[in-house]
């Protein structure tokens, strides 16, 4: 029999992966948790029945959320992770020399454990000596750190469900105040063309905290309508190319390079529309 | 009851659309076609159940395989299109004040008819007086044409069906031939995640006939995988920016800008990967 699993990723559209092997689920104190293996994108981990991401297009959504505020930082020494329990993140920070420590927030300790135990070539680094993982709130956590961090990613699922306050103003003004001075944030602001509504709120937040806000994309497969979004608020220095491009280009990857970060900020003239008329 | 079209895009793949209403299905002499109204892109047609465009996202796929070649080209007087009988493509190609005369080849007279009764904001363009379509074979078409073309844009259904004969190397040599001496052409060359087989054998294809040969990206919603490739041939010049950016802005569009031009030629590592290793 044909096993697949289903996405309903608007009330109007659905994508579904054909699975050769359902390898694990459970029920988190916060959400359903559930590993599968895909036949097209291989092993997959699903929150809520939401496709967070997979082994064989994770690097884009990985690689683009953290070297783009690495690289546009002159010297990334601390750096915090709100959400992201699955690893992704924390594996591409430790490619950066410069990082000393990196603090990973997760509120549902269970993703980790499962991220351990299922996705290794996505957690392969949350032993790292430099990092610590703390299962907590980040929102909570936020509030309680001052010119802390060098950069903060906020790697969340859809703000809906424990997420949803990961999206508002207060929050960003928090994430501000745990910036060190010349400090760079970045958050997953969702899909230009089936959730413009939570872009446009999210993006207009984030530019009545920060002085330099930039809005940039990339293509992830399995996330809704393909075109992904991101907005960085930043302090001081602007994010639209590295600092060193000889240093953006030295690292391994899949998805970044020196000119796609710089090419990322080029935006369709229907996302510049988004945001200059919020 | 809710109604759904879906796409099997690939054998462990397949995209739902939510369908308000169905509006024509017709077997032609080629292929099944098929128009439904989507509540999440609108109108959509589909070719043999697979999705040829929709209004909502159509402006990508449209915008991005005209303009790139037509904004390269120093004068573009004479433009040919096989396949595009939607008519997408040469409504973004009358918009260059250049153009003299369009030549649409379109193997199905079925899919004009369709188009211009169902889907007018794609078509409308194909009344225009500048405009010649001819329901034929562009193969053979372009084999009869010596020296004739500024821009070719192949807008072809995937390399199944009749579209087989518009991948391969022998057709590269007659557009190669149907060229006036500093021509351009484009064709779409599929998904770089999920139909890598068939963008690598293209592409090499092309880059044994033109000297200058590049590939390039949009992110279309509605295709397999969402991240798209077109491969550009030229004879002389190169494609990579616009030769007059003021005048590549200065058309109105949804996804094309100048920036977005170049951009679109700065590769994820992952593609480069898959055309320079063939």
């Amino acid at each position: 029999m044909e096993k697949w699993a289903s996405e309903v990723q608007t009330k109007n559209l659905e994508l579904r992966f054909r699975i050769s092997e359902f390898i694990h689920a459970e029920k988190s104190e916060f959400q359903e948790i559930v590993v599968v293996d895909t036949l097209e994108f291989g092993r997959m981990l699903l929150l809520d029945g939401i496709v967070q991401t997979t082994v064989n297009d994770e690097f884009v959504y990985h690689e683009m959320i953290t070297h783009v505020p690495l690289f546009a930082h002159p010297n990334p020494r601390k750096v915090a992770v709100i959400g992201g329990g699955d690893g992704g993140v924390v594996r591409e920070i430790i490619k950066h020399d410069s990082v000393e420590r990196v603090v990973l927030c997760e509120i549902d300790e269970a993703v980790v454990r499962v991220a351990k135990e299922y996705l290794p070539e996505i957690s392969c680094a949350l032993d790292d000596e430099r990092v610590e993982v703390l299962f907590t709130d980040g929102i909570e956590y936020l509030k309680k750190v001052q010119n802390e961090f060098d950069v903060i990613i906020i790697d969340s699922t859809d703000p809906i469900g424990p997420a949803k306050g990961l999206f508002v103003k207060d929050f960003y003004a928090s994430v501000y105040s745990a910036l060190t001075g010349n400090g760079i944030f970045v958050a997953q602001t969702e899909s230009p063309f089936v959730f413009r509504d939570i872009l446009k709120s999210a993006y207009r937040s984030i530019a009545q905290v920060f002085p330099v806000t930039r809005l940039y994309l990339a293509t992830v497969p399995t996330y809704p309508g393909g075109l992904w979004s991101f907005t960085a608020g930043s302090k001081t220095h602007d994010v639209i190319a590295p600092v060193n491009e000889k240093l953006a280009d030295s690292i391994t990857t899949k998805y970044y390079t020196a000119a796609v970060h710089k090419a990322a900020f080029a935006l369709p003239k229907f996302v510049e529309d988004l945001i200059e008329n919020p």
